[in-house]
């Protein structure tokens, strides 16, 4: 009861300890957050994500302040599925944030891979109902990488930007291929760098070839020196506007909730698999006749879930 | 009939299109893989993963050569989860395997995000078996990035290579802590350029701090010029005898099939919700319903899993 009227008061230890307990799968923290999900939504949703090196820390860092300055309330969750920290611990360059980190209108969460039950992808889907539910304006999704799981995590925000740099090297062209589709918008970070109008020229020709009604804007910025970081602001200002013009705004926040009831689903049924005492050893068992040769993976897989289908039915439904 | 011989007479046509089947969840060809699964293991499978950037491909492309003068045969296989392409299609810089790939001895596959029914991480199993079942004695998975799924990917092998390159800029730390468990051997490309040897010193440092039975080594390579190929091959060979030796091989293809048998249960569950013509309507009802706030995606992901049980109930036991 605490804790729900800590949030709806927008006390930051309320909200710090609720995504706390919604990483560890606490029963009733999610009951809250079932319970408070109606006030959700409110709250305009940014994915920063791109390849290592391309600054999207201090990218997001300058990005918030700006919008700090216009009185807005700040959310940034910094997800590193590669990482073992989580909890409010410091990813690598996070620690720049100090000066934000004490402003009341802005609260900061890194999130790594371990102590999350259910998975990284859930838990940044619950911490972002959470900023939201507590009032912030916008809430800040910072992605290492452009990975699936990176891919799944954007797929909670409205807008994305996609962070890149001169100079990545040949796999750039690999990465354009793959984040072409999840890019609203294109920032060319460190542009005072060589080779920064070779990277926007390059990424203007590849979306070229695509043809949709949205054409993602591609800006020069140097983060660290806060140059093009209001022009950003206006690219994500102008692709909110052309959601809700287009009337496609709903519809890609369906699409998220597809995602993630789909996300969901797979979380419960491999907790059931898994965890659950009595299968824990089946899964083994079956793994240890797939290594030896003596099953089949498929055929394995089959079986376990035949099984655990029937234990729901035993469990749910009696039969005469 | 004529894939299952061609596939054991190892002919690389019958491989492409058995793989191209499996891709494609072809039933036939799924039966076919599951009935020769007891010929397979005998494969060494080495992961090649790291950042963008790191010069993966050539280094793959300079440890098949090296091999195949030993008189091996070599699989490759070129995972980019990112990427739209697929099938035999171009990975980038996977140009440059021109003269490895008309070698009978080789057989190279690019594997991209699309047209995977069942994902990435499922396809990629299915194709080391088949390059496993038709004799190659070497398999190399190589990866883009370091996210959840190439994490997943890289539960198919038996030795992780992680190359790394000088001045990946920031985001080193937070790579480096995400990767040091999934890195049997470290490699470090291009390390004629500056900051090699510190990049090498920063490695070692963080491995000083971990206490596995087995410490990885850390190697410099040219890749473009061959150098240090030898060494990372005799770091292969070595972490494969420490595995026999301290008898933790079996133990970790025991693992590598728990993680399949657990993708692939997984798959199947999704499959049967969203793409049962009778569930997808739902799904899509749910998201709606989330979207506009009438439902949290908790309880809608409940009522989801218990239709669909109750589904494979009415159809699997008819009840009195």
């Amino acid at each position: 009861m605490d804790l729900l009227n800590g949030l709806l008061n927008k006390e930051k230890r309320a909200i710090a300890r609720m995504i706390t307990l919604v990483e560890a799968n606490d029963e009733e923290a999610l009951r809250i957050l079932s319970d408070l999900y109606k006030f959700s939504g409110k709250a305009y949703v940014i994915g920063i994500t791109g390849p290592p090196g391309a600054g999207k820390s201090t990218l997001t860092d300058k990005l918030a302040s700006n919008l700090r300055k216009e009185g807005k309330k700040v959310g940034i969750i910094a997800v590193d599925p590669t990482s073992p920290f989580t909890g409010g611990a410091i990813l690598g360059d996070r620690i720049r944030m100090n000066k934000l980190a004490t402003d009341p209108g802005v609260f900061i969460r890194s999130m790594g891979a371990r102590g999350h039950l259910g998975g990284i992808s859930k838990a940044t889907h619950a911490a972002v109902k959470i900023l939201d539910i507590a009032g912030f304006d916008y809430i800040f999704i910072e992605t290492v990488g452009v990975g699936q799981s990176e891919i799944d995590i954007v797929k909670a925000t409205d807008t994305v930007v996609m962070v890149m740099v001169p100079g990545l090297g040949d796999d750039i062209q690999a990465l354009k291929a793959g984040i072409m589709e999840i890019a609203d918008i294109f920032a060319v970070n460190k542009s005072d760098r060589d080779g920064a109008d070779r990277t926007k020229v390059e990424i203007e020709m590849m979306l070229d070839f695509s043809c949709t009604n949205w054409r993602p804007p591609v800006t020069k910025v140097v983060a660290t020196y806060n140059e093009g970081i209001e022009e950003l602001i206006d690219n994500v200002f102008e692709h909110k506007n052309f959601l809700i013009s287009s009337g496609t705004f709903l519809e890609k926040r369906i699409l998220n909730s597809e995602a993630e009831i789909i996300g969901l689903i797979k979380d419960r049924i491999i907790d059931r698999i898994v965890n659950d005492s009595s299968n824990e050893n089946d899964v083994r068992i079956y793994a240890e006749q797939a290594a030896k040769r003596k099953i089949d993976p498929y055929t394995a897989s089959v079986e376990l879930l035949v099984k655990s289908m029937k234990e729901v039915d035993n469990s749910g439904c009696k039969k005469g």
